[in-house]
């Protein structure tokens, strides 16, 4: 079974359905209704808990944890570091969803502290990835005007810089650790125009990194998705109902579909 | 009529959606949404109002309260308590749902000072019965290992102690007062893949706590709640889109598919 | 082409679907997830931001704002007013949504703290608006109780009290600037059923802000929801899948279908 082919990927997600991994999301308030039933639907048990006086206590019993900075404020980042040092003591991996940096300099510096905790994965969209490694991002906002192609030597630059694997989400997705590269096909044209589709993909990359090394979970994470996202693009006639038939895609996904949806390659960067 | 009856509950229900009472949600973030739409479709009036500076102003004109401890934070229970004392100052009722007790000290601290200020109603799943009970819960996170039934010694238990109607959901569903219990089946297997709608329910037990006594409030929106999802389990192919086929089959429910829906046994403890 | 017309709408629609105007939202709990994928399936691009630290520099790239007070709390207030500053200081167009206004002293507080802020629209429903108004509007929670019909002669009084556009929306929806009055037909009667639907109108009434005068862009927003909210209501069995098919409706939103299921008219006050 090649490293990075649907079968490992399919391997993955048997895995997670069976072992339900815990998984943490201290994340935006957009996204956490979203967030939790694609964790439901996926197999894992996904729990929204964000107190730092039970950071300690959680962290204990979870299997990972995903930071998103959608709506944050200076007490939650705070709340966000703490939760972060416990996952880094035990040796837990957690996953940094930088949203909307570049737009304002409260994020830049918010999501730069949280780097320095050690993310095993930073999961953004273009724009955002440019902007954390220092380019010209034109970030806007929440969405990105950037093609994730366009964030390839930025990604690369940046999994080198800070070690975690990083990935870049978008028509065409990317995932690196600095050395290899491997780009992910899938997905929908209408998964932008539902809102928290890419903060939920976060949450997935987190449950993917209970089963795996953090580069082959972040794969896994993101075809597992395109595969799911395509499936559901193609059964809607309008992004309203999106966020549900991708669960009822994501809860039923099949080898066959996931070989049929997807498609991988990898590259040296 | 009997007490216990699809006749009793039916007539609650009526109640309900004639008076339609306001329902003050002091809940997680993931379960606001769900538990305002839940809310609408039954019938009643659902306000999320949680700043302790309105406390007093909201318990006023709302019927009842529900307390929802998921996503808390040491602020947040500050708040529930206010207005907990506010209802209690008014004589009227306040159901807590207990959510993830058990998996973090403060969760364990927070209830406990939330049930001193006398709830009408716990509910919670087994794991979060167990807990409170000071059995070994074994409580996951905000899911639940052990089946309801397991829990039924320790509803029993700590509706004597608490002096609350206890309230424990699973496959098959008990309402105690330490004397009696109720069980009640129905519902769907699909449920716990959608995020928060144990949430909506203890909504809903507060609902229906403002047109009649708790116990049998308890048991009137457990029924209604099982005969309705199990109608839209049947609906649906996944997950996905059961929260909102749980909310037509509410909005629509007619007492001829409550009866063929539920089944409801009443013995004593 | 009339100013208040069909033809009027559409053009806006077309403008800002063009435009894709970044339209940032302070909103309450409830409303973020619906308001975000309403603003997506318009074809605005919404952005959940409320930290105070980052008003300044979200206001500098957004086009607009709207400021909803649903579940407030003083904290939240503190920068709901930082933002409506900083857009003041820039002449950018502003939306308050005065949720639940009357219920309470401390919403009736901040909302008049926030009113002098100068939103360049106000959109409640008739309770609030007459709440506002100083009348007695026996609003009750979030909940209306009386007709927009009811709220003509104090929308028309608040207009000329405040400077601000006054968007009234029920059966029939009012816009007035104290001189005018334009009344839309349209929506459906499920639209109460389902939670934070006229939230996320706020949220659209903004977004049109961006691409046209307050009175104009209210108008638009009330008639482009009026249309879609008519067709989503039309494909619906209950309130469960309403807000999925409102997207639907508003992301493939035709001139025809518009003209079809909206009337237009304007009278003096």
């Amino acid at each position: 079974m090649e490293r990075f082919s649907p079968e490992a990927v399919f391997a993955d997600l048997e895995a997670l359905r069976a072992r339900r991994p815990l998984v943490q999301n201290i994340t935006n308030f957009v996204a956490m209704t979203v967030s939790a039933n694609v964790l439901l639907a996926l197999g894992a048990s996904p729990a929204m808990v964000h107190a730092a006086e039970e950071a300690e206590d959680f962290a204990a019993i979870a299997s990972s944890l995903v930071i998103n900075i959608g709506t944050l404020t200076p007490a939650w980042v705070a709340s966000m570091k703490t939760a972060a040092r416990e996952y880094g003591k035990l040796s837990k991996p957690w996953v940094l969803d930088p949203v909307g940096v570049g737009a304002t300099k409260l994020r830049n510096e918010m999501a730069a502290s949280l780097i320095q905790l050690k993310p095993a994965v930073i999961r953004g969209n273009a724009g955002e990835i440019l902007a954390l490694a220092g380019s010209f991002g034109g970030a806007r906002g929440v969405d990105s005007t950037a093609g994730s192609q366009a964030a390839r030597a930025s990604a690369i630059e940046l999994a080198r810089s800070t070690g975690a694997i990083i990935a870049v989400t978008g028509e065409i997705d990317l995932v690196t650790d600095g050395q290899d590269v491997v780009s992910i096909a899938g997905g929908h044209g209408l998964m932008p125009r539902s809102t928290a589709l890419g903060c939920a993909l976060s949450g997935v990359v987190a449950a993917f990194a209970a089963v795996n090394k953090p580069f082959d979970a972040a794969v896994s994470a993101l075809t597992v998705y395109a595969a799911a996202g395509s499936i559901a693009g193609r059964r809607v006639k309008g992004p309203g109902h999106l966020p549900a038939e991708l669960c009822d895609a994501l809860f039923h996904l099949t080898s066959n579909e996931l070989r049929a949806n997807t498609k991988i390659e990898s590259t040296a960067a």
